[in-house]
């Protein structure tokens, strides 16, 4: 028997854990200064549940772990956290709204394995549920900006809503069935360009010049600039004054409003919204998400009274990011590493010292010398060593080694913790 | 269709998980103080890798939760975070040892559900992987003090080792194949009594004075008077160095040497430990562990070379703990609640700017009036609110009010920041 882990899951090592641990302490951090608070949901729900109103799409049913518990109830693995928080609501119909709520999971997907493509993933979410206002909106672009400030990334922010975008196709005769479709192939704008746009819209049967104004306006300098240009071309439209509402609470230049923004989820009410790194070979988005004022309802049994609006961070690309970057913040598992030579009480108690004080510290537990402890110190990263030997018993002065450069010195031993201390330890 | 979590399982809303949070938190620091890593392994692992070494025992097997990948491949979710650690490790034998490592995360036992046991629950180990030494078992003592006086907590921690245990049973004539089964009864003397201990003895046919020796030595006052006595009457035990060892390192009056103690687990080679509170209605342990040399080494197909020692805590118990003596830091989700009277932008500038030095600060999202907002504050237990109206914008400055007093006060726009920061928010 070959010992392995699951196909497509994966174990995170104590110092890849770390660096992840960084970064969701930085999500939740704000996630918690904008007023959300941490929910957390089994990793197994009941299949009759998760199932019952195809919430994810019945591509993702095929691909949903099933099990079944002894009492023969059909039970799965959830596929993401959106339909854990709308199964939470339909069961918690007395909880206080606006209900703000982050969750930091794992998530599962038994579909085919491809790079980056694992069958066990994090998913990172915030939402709010019952708010249908403007600022519930502009929150979610403003914690975008808060985290990846936060993270030192350069960035670009696009929003739109989707009232504005169904709204300018009708006024440009795309039938009402042929909407979504040509929604989607609007969506890739970027990606394909204006010319691949209408070629793909011809091949659907829609008219390739029903998306010139939108590419025309796309194409305007500044946010001020496009809302203008929609309004002068097609009148008052549902949804602009939305729009002109979120430019006016988020004066921020890296914000864009993108009349061309679609998302691919058919499930969009209202706002929607993708950020992309720049400068970064991480070209995808590392967040996304928009207002979807029906789905919650819908399991609730009530279709409208929870509007939502929500936002997931991709861990995964903003991790490759911050690796690229070098910012990804390496941490050694300790800030100091004590070598007793046959000093094991006084290392211990040193230890314990520093410990007190918020120290990292750990001590040679394998009685090893002194330079396979320097080696193991020196493999782990740990970026000081203290040598407790007899003579630094006597004299009271241990010797303390920068590992990094290489420079050795006795200090008092009352004096080490506050040196370390001072030395980011 | 009734909407359900699984049975056996829960949410936890919240203001529970940031209670939750905080003790995690807690754990998390003084696993790190002591060089301890995080390790996160899958939920689900292979039914063939984890049932293979059978290591916890046929019982759990039967409650192990199985699955079936679209390959056809056989899964299984976890059922303890120990197997998952020792195929990490047969996967991984080039880590670097020691190897310390932390884990806290849910696993999965489809089993009976009475009060308090749960299908989905939480475990938090650290096991200390690679070194027999002394240090190695003093350093999970260690941690368990330090975590307990964190907390707190008053606290009682016994220990033994299975070596001396055994040897001293031996010395008392007990035959070898009946070795397990008397340290199983005389784990039970803080129970059942001696009294109760030697009629269970004798009903399994072991002469009921077997562990008279024991339980004359167990009633002496200090731990020296402990060590000392065995010593005298059985000569130099096996196991005896390692308990003076240790208590000579650990000079810390809430610890105890317990030579009765031998915990439940069949694996355990050497020290075992065990956590009560004092003045708690939480009876059970609240932390346990102990040495165990042989499991890891025969998952990587070689018995003598993973030597271990590991602690687990108890979250469940811990936690009741904490919310029994009133220090389960009820938290609230936010610091501040904003409410605009028609001032939406000056409010939301408002939060993003205590946002931006750490202040967990919310805005209406509702368009309520007042009274409605500060129903909703005061229902999340927000505590304080900042008025904003026109009168607000003109004087330049803003109504504080502190919910727990119900004092309001006119506050200067620029200074709220530092007084809701010096109020702790």
């Amino acid at each position: 028997m070959e010992i392995q882990v699951p196909r497509g899951m994966r174990d995170f090592p104590p110092q890849e854990k770390l660096q992840r641990d960084i970064l969701t302490n930085t999500l939740k951090k704000h996630f918690e200064r904008f007023g959300f608070g941490p929910l957390e949901t089994p990793i197994v729900e009941r299949y009759d549940v998760l199932s019952a109103k195809y919430a994810g799409g019945a591509e993702i049913l095929k691909e949903t772990f099933r099990l079944t518990d002894q009492g023969g109830r059909e039970l799965c693995l959830r596929y993401d956290l959106t339909v854990p928080l709308a199964r939470f609501i339909a069961m918690n119909t007395d909880v206080k709204f606006p209900f703000k709520r982050y969750a930091i999971g794992t998530v599962y997907r038994d579909g085919p394995i491809k790079l980056g493509r694992y069958r066990e993933f994090y998913q990172c979410d915030c939402d709010i549920v019952g708010s249908d206002g403007v600022l519930a909106d502009v929150q979610c672009l403003q914690l975008a900006i808060a985290i990846f400030d936060d993270l030192g990334m350069e960035f670009r922010t696009y929003f739109n809503t989707i009232a504005l975008l169904k709204a300018i196709l009708r006024e440009e005769g795309v039938p009402e069935g042929l909407l979504e479709r040509a929604m989607l192939t609007l969506d890739k704008l970027k990606k394909i360009g204006a010319d691949g746009v209408r070629k793909e819209l011809g091949s659907e049967g829609i008219a390739a010049d029903t998306v010139d104004g939108i590419i025309e306006v796309s194409s305007l300098g500044s946010n001020k600039d496009r809302a203008d240009a929609l309004a002068k071309r097609y009148g008052d439209l549902p949804g602009l004054s939305r729009i002109k509402e979120i430019l006016d609470l988020v004066p921020d230049s890296r914000v864009e409003f993108d009349p061309s923004l679609a998302r691919g989820l058919a499930y969009y009410t209202g706002v929607v919204f993708e950020t992309f790194l720049e400068g970064s070979s991480v070209t995808g988005s590392v967040s996304s998400g928009g207002r979807y004022d029906r789905m919650i309802g819908a399991f609730a049994g009530k279709p409208d009274q929870y509007p939502a609006v929500g936002l997931s961070f991709g861990l995964e690309p903003i991790m490759d990011a911050l690796k690229e970057k070098g910012t990804s913040h390496e941490k050694a598992i300790a800030d100091v590493f004590v070598i007793p030579i046959k000093t094991l009480k006084e290392s211990n108690a040193l230890a314990q010292d520093l410990r007190a004080v918020g120290i990292r510290a750990d001590v040679d537990l394998m009685d090893r010398g002194v330079s396979k402890n320097l080696d193991y110190a020196s493999q782990l990263g740990i970026p000081h060593v203290v040598i407790v030997g007899k003579r630094e018993l006597e004299s009271g002065e241990y010797t303390l080694k920068n590992m990094r450069s290489g420079e050795e010195k006795a200090v008092a031993r009352e004096r080490l913790a506050e040196i370390l201390s001072a030395d980011g330890a």
